[in-house]
């Protein structure tokens, strides 16, 4: 059954990036509920590589702003949370518990080349249900891609190793920072059918 | 505002990647209302860079079939559709129309490690807008990347120079050939605020 068009219109053709923020606080609680969701999208073997860093302090986004691009300083330093949405290139090394029918470590556990394309594959899925558990639950988001992975890696990752990807912005957006909506690509120039 | 539960539901939480399939077929009108969906999800600077197959032939599939992993053969022949979701690597060809309001072309066409990092990033996140859009229109998926991506290539974008990403089963799932839901990664072990 299709959703009703309320529900496709909050999660698809009303939902749009913000870029300015009203003045309410995204409580804690609210990224659990959001992280519960996220977490049963599906991911290769269940490797569910992603990891998650909720920056909602002054502290936190200090350490954050020098890693952002000129002009993603002022929407970022605004949000009420910014996610790091990374991964954790040892992701297979959660397997036993997380695929527990087959030896799933040891498809990984060999080839870097493998671990590194899964990891970066299956961390971004999650990153987009990420974005799009948001707004299953009321919030705005606000992806990007435009900051330094190695200052972003250095100043929240030093000790585990994980790996940034990209940044969420989470809140409830501010209507009047909104950019007139870009064309897209139609259905024949994107896709074809065999 | 937070969707309603059975929206939830069929989003994420009772939704479940199919391994067999109902024989219902999907019209090629659904195909259209799934892109019409997908397309609209974020992607940097409006960038698209996806690119679909809609698999649904004998012909199609017997194209696709020694590609696949053995253990992906059977649900993927028996899958009503068979999504390619792969990513077009001179997407920046397409940006003075995506993203009229700056000269974002420059930014990819002379740097091809930007280029190709963005095509993976945004190409699996708009994979998985595909996933979370036919989860909306009530459609079951199972994706995989259990194949190989360079005989896909060979044998679908030889023209076109696009490169396989990953693969999407696409129908009315059975229930018969449901494995029981494999644990997640709690918050804490996953998650961290600052």
């Amino acid at each position: 059954m299709t959703l009703d068009a309320p529900a496709l219109d909050q999660l698809f053709r009303s939902a749009r990036t913000a870029n300015a923020w009203q003045d309410r606080t995204v409580p804690d609680t609210k990224l659990q509920e959001l992280y519960d969701l996220l977490k049963l999208g599906p991911t290769s073997a269940n490797s569910s590589p992603a990891r998650f860093v909720f920056v909602r302090t002054a502290e936190g986004k200090a350490k954050l702003k020098d890693a952002l691009s000129e002009g993603n300083i002022a929407k970022t330093m605004t949000a009420p949370v910014i996610v790091i949405v990374a991964h954790d290139p040892r992701f297979y090394d959660e397997l036993p518990k997380l695929f527990p029918h087959a030896d799933a470590r040891s498809w990984f556990a060999g080839n870097a080349a493998l671990a590194e394309v899964t990891a970066f594959r299956n961390g971004t899925l999650q990153g987009a249900y990420l974005i799009m558990a948001a707004r299953a639950v009321g919030l705005d988001t606000g992806p990007m891609s435009g900051f330094d992975n190695a200052k972003v890696d250095e100043a929240f990752f030093a000790g585990s190793g994980w790996k940034s990807n990209f940044l969420v912005n989470l809140g409830y957006g501010d209507e009047s920072g909104l950019f007139p909506r870009s064309p897209r690509l139609s259905f024949d120039e994107a896709a074809r059918l065999e």
